[in-house]
This record gives C-alpha cells, structure tokens and sequence, in this order.
C-alpha cells in the first residue's frame, strides 16, 4: 500500500500515496508570531488544564474505577468521556514531538494516563468505562449513542501519535490490542454495523499506515462501505444525523450532524487514497464543494443548527443562532488537510487557514483556560460570565467556559494546536509547498536526496509580507518554492518578489519560483491586507442587508466594549461607501453610526406599516472592529459579525 | 370566590371576577364564514382522524392494557399519549356543547373513551399509563420530564368540558378523583415540586370554578409560587426550560419552552383572577407586552428555537428555522383570552385574532386529516411529502403530516376551534363586546336581566365591512355596543356607521355606540382590508432588507406554485414602492421580479469583497401571494413570508 517515498516518522497524518507529501513535525518548526504564542499557551496551560479537569471530574477516574470492579457506582461523565483522555493524550504526543522547549514535560502524564487507561483493557482487547461491566448495558447495545467504537478512534489516534513521538509504547500496544478486537468484532461475519459517530474509520488508517497492517485499512473501508445502509436506529433526528441516509460515495454534501460528517469524511478519504478509490475520494471532493459553497459561515465554521449540531439546509446560515462548533472547525481542518495532500489543490489550505483563525483560534481564551464549545457570530446578551469552578452547558454561556458536561471541544483544540507545524508545508518532486504563514524553520530532502532548508520570516497575519529565505540548497540542482496565495486577496492585488528582485502580481491559487537557489537568496510574497468590505450571497437571507469586514485571513467584530457609552452592538451601522481603515492595536475603524434607542425600543408590536422613516442616529463615528478570535476576552459583551449597513 | 355574576353554563373559561363577562356556547353561535368552516371540518373530520390515529398508534390501547394488567409490555407512545385522547375528549365536548348540527355524534364516544380511562384509574385517583404499574418507573419518579400532572390537567379539562356540556358524567368524576388524588398527594406537606410542563395549574382553576371547591384553586396556586424556586433538577437545556428559574411573578418576560411558558402563564391569570393577586396579574400582563414586542412571528406564533422549542432571545425570530409550533399558538390564544376578561384590553384580542388566522388555522390542511407541528416563515426546500399512513418527525416535513410520534397539535387544534365561537364577544355591566369578526348570531341577558340578541354578518377576513344587526334589546334601556378596532389598521382608516347612518372615523382599539337601540337597527364597521407593506422591526436581523404582506389580519406569503417556470421563491424580489393589489380568488399581486439564478449559484464561496453588483433581473413581474394560511395545500412547495426587496 505505498508509493514507496519516503516519509517522516513524526507525521500525523501520513499517506502512503497523493499529490503531495506531509513534512513531519521533525522537518517544520514554528519559531514566533500568532500561532507560536498559541502553542505555547496549550503546551503551558490547556494540556494541564484539561488533565486537571478530567481529574476533577471523574472522568480519568473512571478507567482506574473499572481495574477495581466499581465502576458501575462511580463512573462519571457521559458515554463518550473516555474519549477526552485520550484526545488528551493524544495531544500531549504530539507535543512532546515538537522541536519547541515545553514537550518533554508530558512524558511522565503520558505514562500515568496510559497506566491507567491500560489497566481498563480487557483481555480479549476492550476497552470502555461505560458498557460491559457487572451493572451496566452489555457491549455493543448502543451503537447509535454509545460511542463505543469512536472512543477506540481516539484511542488510536493517541497510540499512533506515541509510536510517532516516543516510539511504540505501552499506549500504542493497547490502542493495537483494541484495533484487533474491533477486526474481530467488526470484520465480516461479526457485527457489520458502524458507530453512531464516525471516528474510528480515520484513526484504523492510520494504524495501518504506522503498522503495515492492511486488516486495520480493510476494516476502516469496510467501515465507510456500511455507512448510510440503515444500520443504525433511526432516531428523532433522521438517519441523516448518523450520516446513515446515504451510503458515502452517493452523498452530495455534507450533512446531519457536523463533526460526525467531517470525521467520516475524513475517514473516507484516508480510505479512499490507500484504496486508491478515485470515486470515492472525487464524492467526498464534491461534498466539500457544496458544503463550503452553501452551508459554511464567513470565519469557515460548520453546523448551523443547535437542535442537532449539525448542517443547515444551503444558505441556512444565521449568524445568531450559529452554531460552528469548535470540534467541527477541528474536524473541517482535519478532512480539508488530507484533500490538500491527496490533491494539491489549494483551495483546502484557503479554507484550512480560514478555520484555524477563525475557529479554532476562536475558541480558547487568551490563558488557554475557558473555552467557546460554539462559535456565535452575532451575541445579543452580555449574560454573566459562567462559573470558573463549575461544568458549563455546552453552547449557552456567554463567555468562555473553563469545562463542559460535554467537553469534547477543549482537547480537540489541544491536538490540533500541537501538531499545527505539521500543516504549513509540504514536498513534491518538484519541491516544497508553503500552504499556512508563520515564522518557521523547514528541512527537508527533496526528491533525489538532496537536502533543502528555509525559514520563514513574516508577521502574518497582521502583516502581508511574508520573506523566505534560502538556507541550504542543493547547489546547481533547480526545483520550485510554491506558495500559496490566499483566496482572501482576490480583488486586490499580491505580489511575488523573487531572488532577483523581479516583482510580479500574483492572482488566487499558487505562487511558484523555480531555480537553483542558493543559501542567502530570499524570495518575498507580499500580501494585501487592508481591511475590506465583505459582502454575502443574496441566497444567505439571515445577513440581508448587512457587511463583514475582514483584514487578511481575520474576519473582525464589533464589540460592545469598544462603543462608547456601554451601548450594545445593536445600534451599529456601517456606511460601506467608504472603506474601513487600520486602528491601532491591530483593531480597524469602519464608518458608520449608532442609531438612537428611544423609538422602537418601546414599540408594542416589532412589525408596522412601511413608512421608510428614517432612523434616529444618534452619533456619526467610526466604529472599532476587532479580530473575532479575541472577542470576549475583556468581560462579558455583545459581539456581530455582520454589521448593518446605513442603506438598510 | 365570586362576585356574584350571572355566568352562562357552557363556557370553557369561566372566571368568577374580571372585567369582562364570558359568553357561552349557548349564547354565541357561529353561522358562517371561515372559522364556521373550519369549525364544520373539525367537527366531521379532524374529530374522527385523531380518534383513529390514536386507536391505531396504541394510544387509546394504553388505557385498556392498565386495565388489563399488561401496560408494562403493551404501552405505546411517548409518556404524555395519555394526554392526547384527554385533549380529544374535551374537543368532543365542546363540540357537542356547541349549537351547530355536527356535535351530538360525539356522545358515544365521549362514552367509549371515558370508559377506557375509567377502568385505569387506580383507587386513589393516580390515573397516568406510563408510571406506576409493575415493571414501570414509580409515580411521581420523574417530575421533570414524566408529565404525570400535565397529563392531569388535560383529563381535568375534559371532565370540565363534560360538565358545561353534557352535565356532570363519569368523566367529571374521573377528573374529580384525580384532582383529589392530586391534592392530597403534592399539598402542603406532600410532594412539595412542581411538573415539568405547566397545564394542571390552569386545569384545576376550572375546576374549582366549576365545583366551587377552593381546595382546587388552593392546589394551583401552590403550584404556581412553587414554579421558579428549583424544585426540578435542571437539564441540558437549563432551568428556564421549565420556567423554574425565577418565580412567576419575579419574571420580566415568557421564556423557555414557549407551550410550557404559555400554559403556566394562563395558569398564573386563572389563580390571579380568583385569588384577587393583581401583582400577579401585573406580572403576568408585562411578560405578554415583553414577549409580543420582541419575541413573536408577524403570524402570531412564539418560540424560535428547534432545540427546546423555546422562545428565543429578544429579536432573534429567523423565519427559515421558525419553529412556531402549533400548541404554542393554540397557548398564546388561550393566555390572551384570560388577559382580555380580566383586564378588557383590546391588544389581546388583536394577539389572538392574529395568531388564530395566521397559526391555528395554518395547522390543519384543508381536509382536516393533516396538520403542522411547526409553522415556518420559509420553507426553503420542496422536500417529499410525508407518509399517509406513517408517524412522522414532529418538526421536520415538508408538508403537513397525519400524525406524529409527539402529536399534541392536532387534538390542540380540535379542541380550540370546537370552543371558538366563546371567543367572539363578551358582556359587562354596559353592554356587549364584539372582538373577533364572524357571522355569528349573539344573545345574552345585560345586568338587570334585559335580553339583548343580535346577529353579525361579514365576509371578514376577505371583506372588511362587518355589519351588527340588533334582533332584541330592552326598549328604552340603553347599552353600549364595542366594537374592537384591530390594531392592523393602524395607518390606514377604519369607519363606523352607526344606525343613525352617521359616519365617523374609528382608532385602533374599541370603537363604541351607546343607545336605547331598537330591534332592525344596524351598526356597520368599515375596516381597511386593502392588501399593505409591512416592515419589521430593524433589531429583527433575520429579516433586514425584506418586507411582507398583510391584507386585514391574514399574513400572505409566496409560494413556489405560483411562480412561472417550476421556480423557487428564492428568486422573487418585490418593489415595496408601489402598492400591492388584490388578485383573483383571494390572492394578492405585488410588483416585483424573478432573479436570474445563473451567477452565484456556481459560487465556490458565497462571500465576496464588496462590489455592488446589481442583480440579473430574468423577469419584471407581479408576485402572486396567498394567505399563509392557505399554503401547503397544492403539494410540496417552497414558501416565503418575508420577501426580499429590489432595494437591498
């Protein structure tokens, strides 16, 4: 199952075949700016952060319950807790294969997380605190809820992420021992079912790519085939919610719930490139079209809907009741990463880039210690703040919350921030591919065996200008630096300045410089990020008549902390005839004005005979945008996105 | 607990003071019209088909399989079904009560029905199929979600209903064992919580009204302080989801679940009115004027949330994911009634004209034998008709369904339109109020035992000219004639005529004529039905850049049906500076225009810097707009009542 390139050992995700190849955390590092300060902050304080938690609420106590026969009285959290040890795990893995100082410190929670989450292993290879025991529900009799087989997802993908890191350990010998019980289980002739949420298809993969074991891929497809075949119980939202409506190669969108749709599309992908299934991975390609054409919001968040945390209907978009799970941001980073390696199309790193500033970026507060499970663009009610030492209803409160009785969302940040480098770029025959901007330091041997190194200056994304400079290069050996030119510049205009000194625009797409560099050449992309207007199709009903401001890859808010007079984002108006200008602080000031409150306010009925009175402005003044992923970071406020304009 | 007023016999809300006097069904009489063939479609058909559905789904079944000692393996549907044959039950007897020919059918099986339930109750009066019986959860184990004591209230409902109309039966003494059990069981010193849906509260007020036992009136207003101090575990969805986060009389506006929040509004009135508590009612009063100012649908319907089928914040009313469930409107027009007996403002009879037109009436098809759970503002995909023959999801067809695995709409609807004709008209000491506009034929005896009759005739809601004829009035003796002046007509204007044949204009509000008037006098109401623009509020942001149509109190809407072409209503624009005309057979035309769909649907992204292009126009075009609650009845179809404008 290879194309026989070689790969790094500390890969997250590695396909044995595709249009590019993944650069693991060994051969990218991230040395400064925005998303450097990011991991520092999870390596710091969320990795501790979320092991405390898990501490405190039970939910690691759980494995240790099982090893002593009482779990059926002290089992805490929901079905899917065991889930979040092992994302947690998972994430520390990684870590501790980054370059950066902090890594080392997770050795000693790995080996105590593993010990006992290992002592929970039954013999015969299963392993779950919430099923099977004396007292609880037998194996197996949930699996629209259960979650029994995407717990093992997670399990393995933190084993893998061990053998990758630290080399195989005592956490990738029992993720290996539940694969196999899965294959016997779920193999043909046993259960052939699937999991009421995708997970462990994705994970199966890579085991297989770490072990060359092709049961663990045949079992992954087998997987995929069964899905939409009504397996699963239809239950009060449709098997449409399980992605059990239609089998995945005949689906023509994303839909139902989310994250299940994303971490099964994934799945299929990661099947699809090792089967070599071009149908497949082409249905998964249009599902992605459709779902990032008609059913994602401007900051790339998916899932509209509360009721079901799942997709809208196309255009369903309201910015209010958004909901944009952070998991689902996660998990649409995830499955737009492995289209970018199967296909090179950089349209997947565009969404990628907008996700992770967006939504991902969004998330965590500034300490790394509270969390948004959802993601609003639009937040009517300052509300108080939740509880620092209490667990949150996972999509109400107004402000970030430290925990969640549904707490998938923290550790999924947690492994995406850690293994982060291993997304900025990738190799090819030809050369290297720069996808996401960071100061960083990249090696690597192209093709031939000829060792390359770069580093990456730029204060991206405040700044546009992004400087790579030739470290090592193969001398009189030409190949091509491509980069990728965000989607966001299109209508203004990027330029590309090679070794020379030669400048030349550049459109949307992809950038390339082909030659025989030598160390010290620097080629410059420079990028347009002047805040500008953004408007949304007319078919997106829920923001008629309204404007977004987005400044390179960040779409910006307005805040009420930043009006004047503790007024709420309600009374903003923006005057889109005249462009929005850089504010200090990395803020921007659009035109606009607060209207009065007096009239409606006190309005007995909200609808009236059009009459076309004009509204009462109260005060012409710029208005203070700020970046959507630090809004509620100075107390509780009302924050939008979409901001209406003054000819509405 | 009365002040000592004449009050007929047959009514479904008989408080004991107020402003207003109720009239009963033997005092007012539907004679034609809408609403009399609404009436006469409840009456033999809706009747009938929840009869059958619940025969066949089991529901009625439970009853007997309590009896029969098998309801542990035998009960079907969920833990409120019992509820949905109470609530058929009382339709029956106020169809019964009522003077048109249909309802003397209705007499045997009142008598089945009461049967079946009789033989379940136990000898203390517990009556509930779902609790209590071996190898079921103990009574009163589940408070939260079990619905022991709504399922109550309903059963008190019908035992009421039973007595008005056919006198007191075995179902009066069914509901009276219940009532005894109930107080005996959750008084001072008993169970001491409150049920997770309010309902009994309402119920056992009527009951004390119709048995002049305070004990009952005792019992609801514990339950009614009891609400809002925590006495039920709170759930994902939050203590306001049972309206137990803050005491009724503490709270600024109707929150949580809307049917819930409207039920133990009526509830808090019922117990204000006979307790003389005008904090109470004050209370109750100002959480109406917040919830219709900010939180209602121009149709009238309440609750913006899918998820916990609750209202929303303030504003956030998206038409595309209204949820407007059916029970929700059939609540609010039942807490408005209680509101206008006791306080006589005119503003609840404006709420609960729209909300019958516009939400009750929407429900039910034109056959009677399919209805909506939810009442959408648009409908965005033409989608497969629901089964004839099957259960479907509650909220999610496309199309109304026959029944629902949580079907409480169609027995709500049945038992709202079977008691309508109380809704008319009221009497006090000056004479008599007319508040909703039907041929009717009204008699009633005036303070000091004067009869007065007279008979309405209209075409109303198609005509606005609604002329009141006098057949018989005290010679002499002069009374007042009001007559309410909807507060749609605010903006254009309304006249009154009175016998004298003198013209005046009439405000929105009540218009009056007081005279010693002679039989074969007329009093004519002219009221503006011309079709007009509406506007909403601009916090409304779900509908920015769009208006809508209402022609006297119905809400129009467009419907894909009437587009040329096969099109979608997502391409209609209108043009809001010209009028819109009445067309043919109860139709409306607007100016407006179809969009070319050819650009953006192609779009990779649907957001864009900003560069006003206009629209491609295929066709300038008048926009054909039916009654919303006429849609739906020609086969799938999209539907919108908010349109776009070619301004935006």
């Amino acid at each position: 199952m290879s194309d026989n390139r070689e790969l790094s050992t500390v890969l997250p995700v590695a396909p044995t075949r595709g249009r590019l190849r993944p650069l693991g955390l060994d051969e990218v590092r991230i040395t400064g700016g925005f998303w450097d300060r990011r991991r520092e902050t999870n390596a710091t304080a969320t990795l501790d952060h979320c092991r405390d938690w898990m501490e405190r609420v039970g939910w690691t106590g759980n494995f240790r319950a099982v090893a002593d026969g009482r779990i059926r009285q002290d089992r805490r959290g929901r079905e899917f807790a065991d889930s979040e040890t092992y994302k947690l795990l998972e994430a520390m893995a990684w870590q501790t294969g980054t370059s950066t100082g902090s890594g080392a410190a997770f050795d000693a929670d790995i080996a105590a997380l593993t010990e006992a989450v290992a002592a929970a292993q039954e013999p015969d290879g299963y392993l779950n605190t919430a099923f099977g025991h004396p007292g609880q529900q037998p194996r197996y009799s949930d699996l629209e809820w259960g979650h029994e087989l995407y717990c093992y997802g997670h399990l393995i993908q933190a084993g893998v992420a061990q053998a990758r890191t630290q080399g195989e350990g005592e956490l990738t010998k029992v993720a290996r021992r539940a694969a196999d019980h899965i294959c016997a289980t779920f193999g043909r002739g046993g259960i052939e079912r699937v999991c009421g949420h995708a997970e462990i298809e994705t994970a199966l993969v890579e085991l297989a790519r770490l072990t060359g074991e092709e049961r663990y891929l045949d079992q992954a497809a087998l997987f995929i085939d069964r899905r939409g075949r009504g397996t699963l119980a239809e239950g009060e939202f449709g098997r449409v919610y399980h992605q059990d409506d239609l089998p995945v190669r005949d689906a023509t969108v994303l839909r139902g719930h989310a994250v299940r749709a994303l971490y099964l599309a994934s799945g299929a992908v990661d099947v699809a490139v090792e089967t070599g299934d071009e149908e497949l991975l082409a249905a998964v390609g249009r599902q992605w079209e459709a779902a990032v054409a008609r059913r994602t919001y401007l900051t790339g968040g998916m899932g509209s809907h509360h009721r079901d945390e799942a997709f809208g209907d196309d255009f369903v978009l309201p910015p209010d009741r958004a909901y944009s799970e952070t998991c689902a941001g996660v998990a649409s980073v995830q499955l737009s990463w492995r289209l970018l390696l199967a296909t090179g199309d950089p349209r997947y790193a565009d969404l990628a880039e907008r996700t992770l500033f967006n939504v991902v970026a969004t998330s965590p507060a500034e300490d790394g210690r509270s969390f948004f499970y959802a993601n609003t663009l639009h937040r009517r009610h300052r509300g108080p703040a939740p509880a620092a030492d209490a667990v949150s209803p996972r999509a109400e409160s107004s402000l970030r919350a430290p925990w969640f009785a549904v707490s998938c969302c923290p550790t999924n940040v947690a492994r995406t921030l850690a293994q982060l480098p291993a997304h900025l770029a990738t190799a090819d025959d030809q050369g290297i591919q720069l996808h996401q901007y960071a100061d960083a330091e990249i090696a690597t041997s192209l093709t031939g065996g000829h060792t390359v190194a770069l580093r990456v200056r730029t204060d991206y994304p405040s700044g546009g200008n992004v400087t790579v400079r030739i470290d090592r290069s193969p001398p009189g050996h030409p190949w091509t630096l491509s980069l990728r030119v965000p989607a966001w510049t299109e209508g203004a205009t990027a330029y590309l300045v090679d070794p020379d000194g030669n400048c030349r625009t550049v459109d949307p797409g992809t950038a390339e410089v082909t030659r025989a560099f030598r160390p010290g050449e620097e080629i410059r992309l420079e990028l347009p990020v002047a805040p500008r207007w953004i408007e949304p199709d007319p078919r997106i009903d829920a923001v008629r008549g309204t404007v977004a401001v987005q400044r390179g890859p960040l779409v910006y808010c307005a805040e009420s902390v930043d009006l004047p007079g503790g007024r709420e984002v309600d009374v903003v108006r923006v005057d889109p005839s005249t462009e929005p200008e850089d504010g200090p602080a990395g803020t921007v000031v659009a035109p606009g004005e607060l209207v009065a409150q007096d009239g409606p306010v006190d309005a007995v009925w909200p609808y009236r005979p059009l009459d076309r009175a004009t509204v009462s402005v109260a005060e012409h003044t710029g208005i203070v945008l700020v970046p959507y992923n630090s809004w509620a970071n100075r107390g509780p406020s009302t924050m939008r996105v979409w901001l209406p304009t003054t000819e509405t």
